[in-house]
């Protein structure tokens, strides 16, 4: 196995893009990404894609083929693959994208990820596709609904309450100010999210992600290879994906989320350093209380502590572990298939130095991408 | 990269399964392959599956977490990974599975494919999501009208008739009868093809596959971990995807299938053998004429020949190119994410000898299975 790095980052604009189809979106990212990795399209040697629900938000299925002819690679045969694993759709499209190259098969590869979700009007309903349709969809739990239990659950356990998740919110508003690709570039205040409606206490609208049109890109380039392109490669160290039950009720404990953490330990030690080596994190945060439970299932405080790590201003830039400088799902958006390539690319630049005015410190960097409620986890750790 | 094994098969009955939900159809196609393969589900560590359209079939995306929890994996965490490519949705699983094996990441993997298509009243519908929703669909075309335009111009060019297509279904009927896992297990005549309505003229309605429930499953190994477990175990000499334009009318010419074309060439380059040395295929008939086409663009022929092939019997069990055994998408069924792992344990059960009456005598033989109009291919060379 071959070491990877990551040679090119591209993204479009996050929100609501009413002004561009699918195709538009991705090639935006995809032609940034390529500028940046200072490459012709015509070196590129395959794509993975990750995407969530072409086929109901936008009537659109074999979406691998549609990008790999609008961006010119169909011409030349290149092979293009989809990938779905629901919210981690990018990452594990990121994580096949690496397989390609460490195994030496392929030696520069696109690993992007997209979705286009105003095009339709149900896209909550869509999204609670994630979750399992005949047993916990079908009798009426929706996603926002599930992670509201485990909300309640954490709170009742241990003492957690609705403000320590809404300074979640507010922390990665903030850091969301100086990210110019984010969808909500504007502070918000612990009152505003605690005034927002319940969509499912004690869950609030402010604590949710949005879901957002928008795409990413990553260039993929064995170690050789990206030498000669770049003088500030990025390496993946690492990147594993892991899997849980599908049902929250099929969990013996619905705050343990088993795929990450086992992903994580894997992950950790394929990158030989421990979670104190790392100094800069993209988590999920599809829901304030998801961000919240990562804290404690990554390893970055003992289980029932997340929120105390929120009180003490340990995930904020300038803290202990800084968590989502890019803004998060919550104020970078929630461009479902993207996501995952999204929070790669932000560890990415953030190694480079090239973050602006959110930059963090730090030599190793780390993403975890969830798909519903945790039943697919994908961890990778990056290293400059 | 190591030599991979096919070294377990397993197959659902394909047809309309009105008592059989999506995860029983793939848990079913499952135990058999695991039985067939003498190993136990805790040995596998990773699952591909192919499937085209789960967010419109069954409302269900994210279906890699459900079957890993359905099929007991993610008890033991084991990463699953849903691939889609359209109709070739299961060939690609296939390529990916074979690529972290060959690889060295994973020993033992499952390659499966499956859909459910009878929960929905309108599944042509969603199979035209295969073809550019915005230049092809929106403005009125479906996949069998563009597939009757490649007919008309077959015709018009070469000279073929209705009859040459009808003769390709009416072969494809009589090898299903001896595949008891074959929907449609009954011979038809030429005159009831021709006598079918026109679905999209001159293609009718029997010159198209049916769309059906079912699933497929493959075990593949390493090399020396098959040997422990099989004394039969076929190898995958090659498999190899490429890509052409999306939408018909971007292609030079509507004849040429420039992904199969070239995945060909490689993967018979990479198996390090001539297409006459191939004893035994499965092409991807979703219509007649995409059959008659792929003779040419595989190379049984030269191009403008196929109804010649088919006129000559040459394609029969017992002629020269022996296509679809199995009974093909045809007779078989087109259970769409299925079609292209079924295709492969097709050629996998013929290479070994079990294939029963419908045998072929072959020590090599490939699959081809396409998405959409062709807009992706995948060709695998496997040999005993």
């Amino acid at each position: 196995m071959r070491r990877v790095a990551v040679i090119g980052v591209g993204m479009s604009k996050f929100g609501e893009l009413w002004n561009m189809s699918f195709r538009d979106i991705v090639i935006s990212a995809g032609t940034e990404a390529i500028e940046d990795a200072n490459l012709e399209g015509r070196e590129i040697e395959a794509m993975y894609i990750g995407n969530m629900s072409g086929g109901r938000f936008i009537s659109q299925e074999h979406i691998s083929a549609l990008i790999a002819d609008y961006s010119g690679l169909a011409s030349i045969n290149v092979p293009s693959i989809r990938v779905e694993a629901g919210d981690a759709s990018g990452g594990v499209a990121l994580k096949e994208a690496y397989i390609s190259v460490a195994s030496g098969i392929h030696d520069i590869v696109i690993a992007a990820g997209a979705e286009k979700v105003t095009d339709v009007g149900f896209a909550g309903e869509i999204m609670d596709s994630t979750i399992d349709q005949e047993w916990e969809a079908f009798p009426g739990a929706t996603l926002a609904g599930l992670y509201a239990m485990m909300a309640r659950l954490h709170m009742h356990r241990h003492g957690s309450t609705e403000e320590d998740l809404a300074m979640i919110s507010v922390k990665n508003h903030r850091n969301a100010v100086n990210n110019p690709k984010a969808q909500f570039r504007r502070e918000i205040r612990v009152q505003d999210v605690l005034s927002s409606p319940y969509t499912a206490e004690p869950l609030k609208m402010l604590d949710a992600a949005p879901i957002s049109d928008g795409a990413s890109v990553l260039i993929l380039a064995s170690e050789d290879v990206a030498r000669k392109y770049t003088d500030t490669p990025v390496f993946i160290d690492s990147i594993i994906q892991s899997s849980d039950f599908i049902a929250l009720q099929s969990r013996e404990d619905i705050l343990e989320m088993r795929a990450v953490k086992t992903a994580v330990r894997k992950a950790l030690r394929m990158a030989k350093c421990d979670i104190g080596d790392v100094g800069v994190f993209e988590f999920h945060d599809s829901f304030t209380i998801a961000e919240m439970l990562l804290y404690e299932n990554v390893g970055l405080c003992s289980s029932g502590e997340g929120h105390l790590l929120v009180r003490e201003g340990e995930v904020e830039i300038g803290g202990r572990y800084p968590v989502n400088p890019s803004g998060g799902l919550k104020a970078c958006g929630h461009a479902v298939g993207a996501t995952g390539i999204r929070q790669a690319g932000e560890i990415v630049l953030q190694l480079r130095g090239d973050a602006g005015k959110r930059q963090v410190d730090a030599e190793r960097g780390m993403a975890v991408n969830i798909g519903g409620t945790g039943a697919t986890a994908v961890v990778s750790v990056f290293r400059r």
